[in-house]
């Protein structure tokens, strides 16, 4: 029995991605130089149809990193000298505050519990932060900002670096990315890739920060600093070797999506959700963890078990349906269902079915 | 026609891989948790292969980066405070001095020309540097160290860090890993892998040492840290996502070459390195780059063409042989012939054959 992989990343395949690793052999990918020609012609087909989809603004550069957990550290590097500011609302966004930490910098927060998000009405941010970090997903607790949060606070702190991770719901919902000055995710949740490959975006404020501090001194990294990014995507290339099987495959799998249409994939985003979400108000054993029905994810949903959600999550495997257990403390609470683009509405509606129907 | 690459990295495929690149798809190994059994199991199996293939010391732990230049990187923050040293013979051994560099350390350096090693008999290293760097291969120019010179410096300088890199060499030839106390390599070379994965090999001496410097409160970087390497190490685990199908291509890889045998690889690449060696004699438009026969790389041949190299290098593409042109300043110059476990002799003597018979 084939399985289907409902988990928050790693996530199913997107369902072109076998064929093009096949192409990928076949025309030995894996073998080029990251030097020439084929591999700048990769390199250049991948941003432009990241631009496409994403709608991410002519000036914005798009650099590609080993994972989102390494464009964390990046950011602390080059763009916080003394002091960031953090939403911090579950895991995730607790883990790039103490990244910054480790990092010797100082990393404020405000603190909100799992399932909500930070009200950005109340918010007391010190003018002092150079940077404020927001997690529009936070795949955790399955907590989604509105855009118009992200509006609020850019109105409010025109001159900080608003910084905005978009792991694990883009390119599923509009993100207007001029609110911002950096985003960025990873290819193994929406994109449906092999883990190894984060995309990272970046404008011109943000190169300015990193050159700033390196003129005063201060390290901004090596190899993968913002000027060494820059410098070598101007020539579609790499600072080192990366890994070009997968941005091959995300080349192709952006192709793909730009070819389906990105409002039919929202469209169909937003189906399966409302799919999901009645799942989980019609099942007697689950209820929303995230009580604030707007801040529920279209692309995670979290829902709390009256049983051991383990019972739930094995009953599912044995049909082939794999959804994911509860983060961290939740673990064996809670479950989690990745809603992503390669997920189709049949697959979801099979799952739906699968959930309501179970005598557990 | 289909190409064969002898490229010195990316490389060809090692000649197993399309076939557990199918498996994997099939197992769903780009889908599972990297916190999940089946997880462990492929980073246990692949540890234990590779301590087995290049008999690492027991008490010698493995870790798994994005490439090995972020091992340079890593090892500027866990292994440096204020000053370390480098032998510089080609453009990979600077790299990792510059790296040292952009960490505001001090990287000395004992440079010596292209295409030579330095002289362990001369070369003065400060008794304040805390790490020692060769590079046992340089792949720039082919000039090799013999093992000979480690185990001098290592009798010389018992109290620095010996770090070694071993990229582009490793399993080919015998490394004595207990004469050093770090080594690293990428796996898109001698394991002919796609490109996306390093290996780093550390003793307790190393983490020693980040310990030290994390209680000086100094920043040993973040998620990437010796420490919380060896934190989720413990569980078979890493510390974020990581290129999970890399790891399992590795396992299964390293598998194989246990399989057939090191003794047999290094014999086998001993002959090929012998024939290659006989063709550049014999050709009337190559000749050695690096003079002292026992510093030719086994793994990486570099010949000087009397003829614009790219006539060279386009007549043998032609025939479906892919070499590499010279690195940096001897691009038009030079060729560079890899000669990696999953190059053939028969391939290797295919490639001799069409070079001197070749009218340019």
């Amino acid at each position: 029995m084939k399985k289907i992989y409902f988990t928050p990343g790693p996530s199913q395949l997107y369902f072109t991605v076998e064929e093009h690793l096949k192409k990928a052999l076949k025309n030995d990918i894996p073998s080029i130089s990251h030097r020439g020609k084929v591999f700048e012609e990769i390199f250049k087909n991948t941003t432009d149809n990241l631009r496409s989809l994403l709608q991410i603004p002519k000036d914005y550069h798009i650099f590609f990193t080993s994972s989102a957990t390494e464009i964390w550290e990046r950011i602390g590097q080059n763009l916080i000298e003394r002091e960031s500011f953090h939403f911090v609302n579950g895991a995730f966004s607790e883990k790039f505050k103490s990244i910054v930490t480790n990092l010797n910098k100082i990393a404020r927060e405000q603190v909100v519990p799992e399932g909500q998000v930070v009200d950005v009405e109340k918010v007391l941010i010190p003018e002092t932060s150079e940077l404020i970090s927001i997690t529009l997903n936070e795949t955790s607790t399955g907590a989604c900002h509105q855009m118009s949060d992200i509006a609020k606070i850019r109105a409010a702190f025109p001159n900080q670096i608003l910084s905005l991770d978009v792991v694990s719901i883009a390119p599923c919902v509009e993100i207007d990315f001029t609110l911002v000055d950096t985003a960025y995710f990873s290819v193994q949740k929406c994109f449906g890739l092999p883990a190894g490959l984060g995309v990272w975006i970046v404008n011109d404020r943000c190169m300015e920060k990193s050159h700033q501090l390196l003129d005063k001194s201060l390290s901004i990294g090596s190899y993968h600093s913002l000027p060494e990014f820059l410098i070598k995507a101007k020539k579609n290339q790499t600072p080192a070797t990366p890994n070009v099987l997968n941005m091959y495959l995300l080349e192709k799998v952006t192709g793909d999506m730009l070819l389906k249409g990105i409002d039919q994939i929202r469209i169909e985003t937003n189906y399966k959700h409302a799919l999901i979400q009645h799942t989980i108000n019609q099942s007697p054993i689950l209820e929303h963890f995230v009580q604030n029905t707007v801040n529920r994810s279209k692309t995670t949903a979290v829902a709390n078990c009256n049983i051991e959600s383990n019972l739930l999550i094995k009953a599912l495997s044995e049909k082939g349906l794999i959804i994911g257990s509860g983060y961290g403390n939740y673990k064996n609470s809670q479950i989690r269902i990745a809603n992503f683009p390669t997920h189709s509405k049949e697959q979801i509606e099979m799952l739906s079915d699968q959930i309501l129907s179970l005598n557990i």
